[in-house]
């Protein structure tokens, strides 16, 4: 059996190229991964996600864990049989999640408690219940449990922080195991401080993962703290292993992480935008419930090859999604994660070539010549 | 260019089937055409609806000019580039919704006038209306302007509604005037009356259509009112023209149409269906919503073919209907489309081999030995 591994192919730069290979298929590197919060990336059907060119989706075990269970999709045969894709799966550990969505929460060193937002229901989450939650989806790449620190954060209470999630990081690590052909990534935490990144950083590599994510970014802190972070926190983890930006983000996030050392991203952004009527494009963002495009016979992009592209008007669209007809949400999608794609593969070429730089330049070029609509 | 025509090629009983020519597409008869309101065939891409086995869609007048409007429409190339559909489309008048749907109708010889449901803007339908949208929408066959009488109606009022519409009727053929390759419908009425029926058909045979409609059924009469009526309401009719039976309706109302002589079929209700999780199978109706099917590995019809059947358990379909995922309409629409065309595709079959009332017999028997909820 293939198991678990990561092939750098190229580095331009700080940015790199390369595979992760797994026995449920090769993952190229610097990938972004669509999310399927609910078994399902919302408005798509599975094999649609994968003609965009997705190599690997995200499932969120706080989402499964409540609905319908992680003991029933065992039952049934697993995440991937039981939504349809049989490619790689990270799952996240539900750590971020519980904090953001559950009511009641209680945190202790043990771990979280908390109350269902779907029906009030108490549960539990500790690392070593992540873990097994993790296995029962049948993931290919687990995360460890940890804390998302807010932001900002005092500097004592993020490092308080980081140290717990340093703890369950080793927990989660242990509980685990030995799986041949499944990863387990480490989180490193510690806020926007430079000493605590470094720590955090340290306590992962002693521990030794298959792969490392930078956390506790995109919590609000904006795109210039975010890169600031970004221009040594990637460094500090090892260079044979990937890097995972969690979270990440909006187009020129992606370009800019890219640049700085990032290797894998997930976001919800390019679906949520599809349902929400904002559509990426290489010149920027178009609202498509703007009436300007009411009567509007070009596609939304006419270089791109997406089905919502190569078939419809700006017309047809607006008209969709003003009429709230499912097919907006559909076609939206489509084309944003198309477009996200594209991306990341003209980033992995444009390494290869060792042209990143001029892609680079050629991406902020034409979204600034371009009718871009703030988001 | 090839013309409108049809060639009936099968009789069995009163049951038929034949084709339907157009320029842009054949028909095969008895056909069901999916109900496409807005432009679109709710949660379906149009090359999917394609894929069930679909020849034909209808678009309803009412809707497409209230939004985004039938000058809009024809301005961005027709309805069929404007939905992507390249195929026949039939429209219906408007006259039907424009009486279950808007607000302050006033109807009187002339036609009648409302407001919109939308934005309450004022419109006015007349027979001349109705065709001028039904030409700018490029409709390949065009209903005439009727008014569905209501059920029930006294013997009195049914007759005057009646030759009202029969007057309407002229009033479309003459706006209608000659468009090769396009067809015009004439509307039977007469609600539950069979002098009216003959009535109503020696009008529209007088003034000659392409083909011809029983309208005024599926309004509350129940099956076996309807089939009452069907039992000599299509022999009134023309042997060589096409039969459509409006807003008709369930898999059982199919075959017995087509048993009484009816050709063309159209409904909401295989895609309304989808989306509320109600299943058409061989085996009747399934519930998806109901708890038992929770931990079902099974698809939703072992012998269906269709993407929700070949791909996913009604496990994965409860539990994303539950979630309210845009997938759980998308897969459980295309099921009962593809339901649908199976269906109908049988009774082409059976009718060419004239084994009509064996298929008939086995459709029946199929659902009474079945896990049948009611619908």
């Amino acid at each position: 059996m293939t198991q678990f591994s990561f092939d750098l192919h190229n580095t331009d730069g700080k940015a790199r190229t390369g595979i992760i290979h797994t026995p449920r298929g090769d993952i190229r590197t610097p990938a972004f991964m669509p999310v399927g919060t609910a078994a399902t990336v919302k408005a798509m059907l599975p094999e649609n996600v994968r003609a965009t060119g997705a190599d690997i989706l995200l499932g969120n075990t706080y989402h499964l864990m409540l609905r319908p269970s992680a003991e029933r999709i065992a039952n049934l045969g697993g995440l991937h049989k039981f939504m349809n894709w049989e490619r790689p799966i990270l799952t996240d550990s539900g750590g971020f999640q519980v904090m953001s969505l559950s009511d009641l929460r209680k945190m202790s060193e043990q771990g979280v408690t908390f109350k269902s937002h779907i029906d009030g229901s108490l549960h539990e989450i500790t690392p070593e219940r992540s873990m097994e939650i993790q296995r029962l989806l049948g993931s290919d790449i687990v995360m460890c449990f940890d804390e998302c620190t807010p932001h900002p954060a005092p500097e004592d209470v993020a490092q308080k922080s980081m140290r717990m999630s340093m703890r369950w990081a080793q927990r989660s690590r242990d509980a685990f195991g030995d799986r041949p052909g499944h990863a387990i990534f480490g989180i490193q935490q510690g806020s926007v401080f430079k000493d605590q990144r470094e720590e955090s950083a340290e306590a992962l590599k002693a521990i030794g993962f298959e792969g490392y994510a930078v956390g506790g970014l995109a919590v609000g802190e904006g795109q210039e703290t975010m890169f600031q972070v970004l221009d040594y926190a990637p460094d500090m983890l090892p260079a044979d292993k990937p890097r995972y930006l969690m979270g990440v983000g909006k187009p020129d996030d992606l370009v800019g992480g890219v640049k700085r050392g990032i290797d894998m991203f997930d976001c919800v952004l390019p679906s949520r935008s599809g349902r929400t009527g904002q559509i990426f494009t290489r010149h920027g963002v178009l609202n498509i419930k703007n009436a300007r495009h009411k009567d509007d016979p070009r596609p939304l992009d006419e270089s791109c090859t997406c089905p919502a592209c190569r078939s419809y008007s700006r017309a047809y669209l607006h008209h969709v999604f003003k009429a709230q007809e499912i097919i907006a949400s559909m076609l939206m999608t489509w084309h944003n994660l198309h477009y996200y794609q594209e991306l990341m593969a003209g980033m992995r070429d444009a390494i290869a070539a060792g042209t990143f730089d001029h892609f680079k330049s050629q991406f902020h070029a034409q979204r600034a010549q371009g009718d871009i609509e703030p988001l």
